[in-house]
């Protein structure tokens, strides 16, 4: 059963001109942020986990754009929810995803989710059963607020690329390098920054300890794919000079590593062995005068130095703005598409 | 000492008239979504325990007639509130309901209040001090958003009822059947909804157990009284055949029998034996093609098949939609009162 | 580093001008209460403390002028924050100040902070580090929702006494009265209190049951300054009776002893033994009708009697109410400063 509802699940889902027309828009918002694109349109925003950035970006944006967001936070100040089918539900869950998804979308014209893995079983993890749940059952369309990708994100870093490198972004070096940090964390930027990385024609290096720390299949097939179709390039690496040579751009993200997924005690003294990937001015001296960006929260001194931080390179700033302006272009192309205009 | 301020604490404050004219209004807005019957209003929706549809219908509601919704949570981002009078304020509430409520109608048009019964001793919660302290000391209306009844659901309910069957719903067989559920839950949706069905003169059958399940008698006698100026009839039944049979409405609810109340490890092993209560296709072929409706949260398989819930004689998403619009019907009518319009 | 903005973090960094002003703006406010003063704003309200007509009041506020409030929770629904500089984050902490404050500057216009003392160490406390790293790292103006001091409760209250008394308050006996209470409370009120009365020239008695209760140096300081400004008194009193006789206004509050503060348990002993300190009819009788007000929330019957509170002299309630009024003048006022009109 083929939905005609467009969502905004995965950027791979949309085409490079779409994405490109959704960054030219944002372009625009940037420049003039209050419109009429959502006039009388409401959007519930489901964080089934904390947000911060998320959250105000969304709910401003749907604002200055004259709508409505509602926030909600399922098992927090709503009820919890059952995300499988055909369950007895004799446990926790009060109510059904089937339930949620179609009342919600009798209530507001999109839904917003922020569903985290749960870090117990990756194979449960990696079936996205939140964000699949309400595309399968909503009537309106639905927004990745991050669950394992992060999408808004990615547009908001290719936004930020594009205002210091030019729309083309073709050939440019880009490392994606894994970063230490105390607790185990989710892929879902990781797996974004490749794949939108590789979309948009880049040369792209993924730096990381050791092979445990590749990606999902998933993921990695996507950015093969996308490799194929963009002429750019993907190389997997675990030295850090070589892959921070001459890049243009390094993205920085932390996370755990998938064989160990559930069993963080395991990982975590191997984890630890990998401090050292901290990105620091040293590193940064290897590049071609690169920017450097992380999507944010960033543990300062942990991921990055200070000194990365607060240099001009750093455009995580500014990544983070653009958060703002993307997800108001895609709540509007959205609009423009279920409403056939 | 009576208020002249013009409260929706329970629909049996309400005449017949009022409330038609309300499913009216909410008709209307079904319709035609956005208005300015609340421009520059506000409402305060006070949750003492956690909402889904009840703050997003709200919170949108008030919205999309240019008013604004303030979400409070008292007790978790508030502080908790004392409602009894008169008492050394030595305990946990670093706050009286005289200055909460006194406060709040200096900011806002209108107050909705949440708060459920604590389920120690109903002599206790059937005072519902909570909704009562709200108005005895708020100086602008109050509004039942559930305590120990739900208005708001019932007239969500019988607008549901009215789309199916049109506006006069006199001598329709109701039937409000008790389900199973593995907790006690609030006798709130089961008293409103035999409330709301013997004043719109439908000839209501109460389906439990046991007599032990039996409602409150103020919510009996209500029928009672609702019954003999309406016409409608009431039955207390405890035979699931006989009580389907020919049924019109079949509505579901789970509620702690009141006997028990507080006493929850003896009401369980009386409760586990009525599993079969919950309702499903075979019950529901024995109706006269009647709907189904259920106030939501549901746990399916539970309270009700997937089957069920899946048919075209389920009507309780639409009842879902319908909270948006009365509670919109409902806010109007409160401002025009208050304002002499 | 001096920054160019206006913030609103203390009265003291206002001219009494300027806070004249402020006032009679809100006075405007209070007679037409919509407004376009904010039209297209946007202001973040950080709670890292509950509230109620705090976030009501500002969030309504905004909403009034045609703004928008987005209300975030650090640690709850948003990540917990590192404040310190130069460290490495390896422990709680997800995200900097640095980060934090900048990244808000670019979404909204500006941001208002509610953080309490940790009642650890008083000397740590006393630094007021979030909203100094709030004031340090944002590029938009700060405001102080009650931190060790609360100025925008001082506007309320200095509003409700110029509505008794009329805008010259110079020469007014005022009482800033400790009262019991449980628990020991933060000073912030009192040292607001403090500073507002003698800015405004008022004959200040600070009543306190002993040495150990008089407030932090900076703020007896302030006092001394605005003292020697503004012609009137400061006089710090033991003695219930004397300090009553002839007062104006009667202030109260409850706060935990400076030498005490982090050693509570050492404290109570000490403090039960005052819990005669509450206001009651006998010690307001000794006033020259004298008016009584507290910032609310209040234990009743623990700091002031019912009696007091539901009198004609209590002016609590439009204290409480001029929250509204005072935080759309700033909020205006902060705009008009930081956009040059």
């Amino acid at each position: 059963m083929s939905s005609p509802i467009k969502h905004f699940l995965n950027t791979q889902d949309w085409s490079v001109a779409e994405l490109n027309a959704t960054l030219d828009e944002a372009e625009a918002f940037k420049r003039s942020k209050l419109g009429k694109q959502l006039e009388g349109r409401s959007i519930a925003l489901l964080f089934f986990n904390p947000s911060m950035r998320t959250r105000t970006s969304f709910e401003l944006g749907a604002w200055q754009l004259g709508g409505k967001a509602i926030v909600l936070q399922p098992g927090k100040d709503a009820w919890p929810v059952e995300f499988d089918f055909g369950t007895v539900m004799d446990g926790e869950a009060e109510e059904h995803i089937a339930e949620v998804a179609r009342v919600l979308s009798r209530y507001v014209d999109m839904i917003g989710v922020r569903a985290f893995p749960k870090f117990v079983d990756w194979s449960v993890d990696r079936q996205d059963k939140v964000l699949n749940g309400f595309a399968k059952y909503a009537t309106v369309p639905v927004i990745n607020m991050e669950t394992i990708t992060h999408p808004c994100q990615e547009l908001a870093h290719a936004m930020a690329l594009r205002e210091r490198f030019g729309k083309d972004l073709r050939g440019r070096k880009y490392v994606l390098t894994w970063t230490y940090h105390p607790k185990a964390l989710n892929t879902a930027v990781a797996n974004s920054a490749l794949t939108i990385a590789t979309r948009l024609g880049m040369d792209v290096t993924l730096l990381c300890p050791t092979p445990d720390y590749v990606l999902d299949e998933r993921y990695m097939d996507w950015a093969e794919q996308n490799v194929a179709e963009s002429g750019g390039a993907l190389t997997v690496s675990h030295d850090i000079e070589s892959a921070y040579k001459d890049a243009d751009v390094v993205y920085a993200k932390s996370w755990g590593a998938l064989p160990y997924f559930g069993n963080w005690a395991d990982e975590k003294p191997i984890r630890d062995q990998y401090k050292h990937f901290i990105v620091d001015s040293t590193k940064m001296a290897l590049t071609r005068n690169g920017v450097f960006s992380h999507c944010l929260p960033l543990r300062r001194n942990i991921k990055a130095t200070d000194e990365v931080m607060d240099s001009p390179a750093c455009i995580a700033i500014d990544e983070a703005e653009n958060r703002l302006h993307v997800q108001k272009a895609v709540m509007s192309a959205l609009m423009r598409a279920q409403h056939g205009l």
